[in-house]
């Protein structure tokens, strides 16, 4: 994203109130990233270049780590400590799905990494189940199982109208959907002890 | 399972008024099993093993068909037709985790099986997350995600003594975490929409 | 395959001079099988079937054990032993692909199985690269990899007219690509010592 | 690498007369690299990292490409096209093994990429046998079937004492082995039609 798109973010931010979260695919644009961004995502592909690692720490922001596509969690533990050995402390792992042999999703949303990542380390897990399906229609029963077993945040993709977002539609949910899942999520999060 | 044993299984479940639920291993013992128990098992290994798979429904008892380690769930819901196709409608599948790259679990339970067997299939979905995780320490967090997504019902190793278990040790709870997780899925049950 | 089907296998057998192999579905047939058949095959989805490798074992024919859809080279060292132990000395491991994430090709044939197996096991190693890649055209270049890297025989799906195949003909050769393959395979054969 | 590194590279190449390859970390390094280096390097890791491949392809020297670990064909495919389409033709791609549930090796080589690429990419195919393996006593034969199913070049691991290597000495071959396998190779060369 360049300058633009990120000027464009910013104005939605103040608009709204709303904080945003921007992926970094560039050594060289962190600084500039990182001026309009509340949140520095590093996307899966990336989830092992080391050096994008370590400019996203040393902006000071908070990032947000994606899990890689055949990612062992040792690897992203260990992906995650260029981020801590460079004075960052806020790091957030993203379980966002595993490649395997199964064509009915698009990924298999791992959700034992959720006690698992809170078992090896004191950082906040998040789940993106829009990611680890592909496919809207299952991303409300992935939230729930997220949040019971003890997600920290989930991160979902949301469209007025998902038949005409400009990409990955089929894994949006409209805000009505939205809507309901926020209601429907209310009891699980207070059985997982959380206000 | 010789008839020996079996018979003990018919033994205990006089005594203490437990259903039995044992695994077929052998279409020739396809009978016998049938005689002493409630349900039949097809593991995982045998999930494509279609003459079993013919002998445990010509039983006319519930058969609970374990996906295979890595079994499409296309393919599963396949093999479970020559339950279904032998006049046989008591069929159960059952999620015990899928073989993945990931060394910090047995197996990677795939709970996104849990909505997409409730989608494509009328029959029930058991989730075993002794099997799935292979670690006692992730049972009760697996089971709030499977009840949180809709599981059916729960396959849940347990012993007196998991230290002394003559296999598996390491994926068996206790009696007492056992009686703590009864307790703690209670609201995720309700959610669920479930009594 | 039925008794009918074994018949026209045998007499094709007398015809030709040729020795014919045939896959064994349930225990029950193992006599039967056996009887007309000079290989007993059992198929990948099987592979961790042990009523029926014992079944199979017993006959005394020798007995080629295709490797399963996920598993481990050491699984499939144990379970043939389930051959060996049973008195069996005529065991043929056959390598014809593992299932991965990989969509170009229907398995990923895993040709390192051939050293392994060579230096784990004194049982013959046999590549099926017609399973393992499913797809006719690159079916040539399977089996010279194959035979440079070891392997004891190949189990190649050969068709007249493919296209007119009953069953998986993307995956067969015509004979003439057949007869072309022989001659390409000689100096492959030669360097890796054999006769 | 630092400067440092690079510097000695460059000694050893004048030295030596061999070229040198070298991998490439960080787009901030490209130009630094490229001074010292015949062929640059695109680690399994970044290989979706596209602003590298773009800072790479624009250095113009030659780039060869690893397969990420669980990077389908496609994928890789069009990767290779950040550096087609920056003007560089010079890529090769290199197959290193893919991540599976197998454990006897550090990776599955998978050798149907060769024939694969072939067809799909006017491109060269190098098989890097020692990291696909991870274990030096695969290394023979996975080369002999690498050139056998057509492969244009191997990357292969040497130390003149692998059990002092300062990284991976379990996968490096000595040079008397080295020696054997440039030997053993020649007649599959020949037969391959290479010169």
């Amino acid at each position: 994203m360049g300058e633009k798109g990120l000027k464009l973010l910013a104005k939605a931010r103040k608009e709204t109130g709303l904080a945003v979260i921007t992926e970094l695919l560039s050594e060289q644009h962190a600084e500039m990233v990182a001026e309009y961004t509340d949140i520095i995502q590093i996307g899966a592909r990336n989830s092992q270049n080391f050096q994008l690692l370590i400019a996203a720490a040393k902006t000071g922001k908070p990032v947000l780590l994606k899990r890689g596509l055949s990612m062992k969690i040792e690897e992203w533990l260990l992906a995650g400590e260029y981020v801590l050995s460079n004075e960052n402390p806020s790091l957030m792992f993203c379980e966002r799905g595993i490649r395997t042999f199964e064509t009915y999703t698009r990924n298999t949303l791992d959700l034992s990494a959720v006690p698992i990542i809170k078992k090896e380390s004191h950082c906040p897990i998040v789940v993106d189940p829009s990611q680890g399906a592909g496919r809207a229609d299952l991303v409300k029963a992935m939230c729930k199982g997220a949040v019971a077993m003890g997600a920290d945040a989930l991160l979902i993709e949301v469209h007025p109208n998902p038949a005409e977002a400009w990409s990955d539609g089929t894994q949006q949910v409209s805000l009505e959907v939205f809507g309901q899942l926020m209601q429907e999520l209310r009891p699980l999060i207070l059985a997982a002890g959380r206000e």
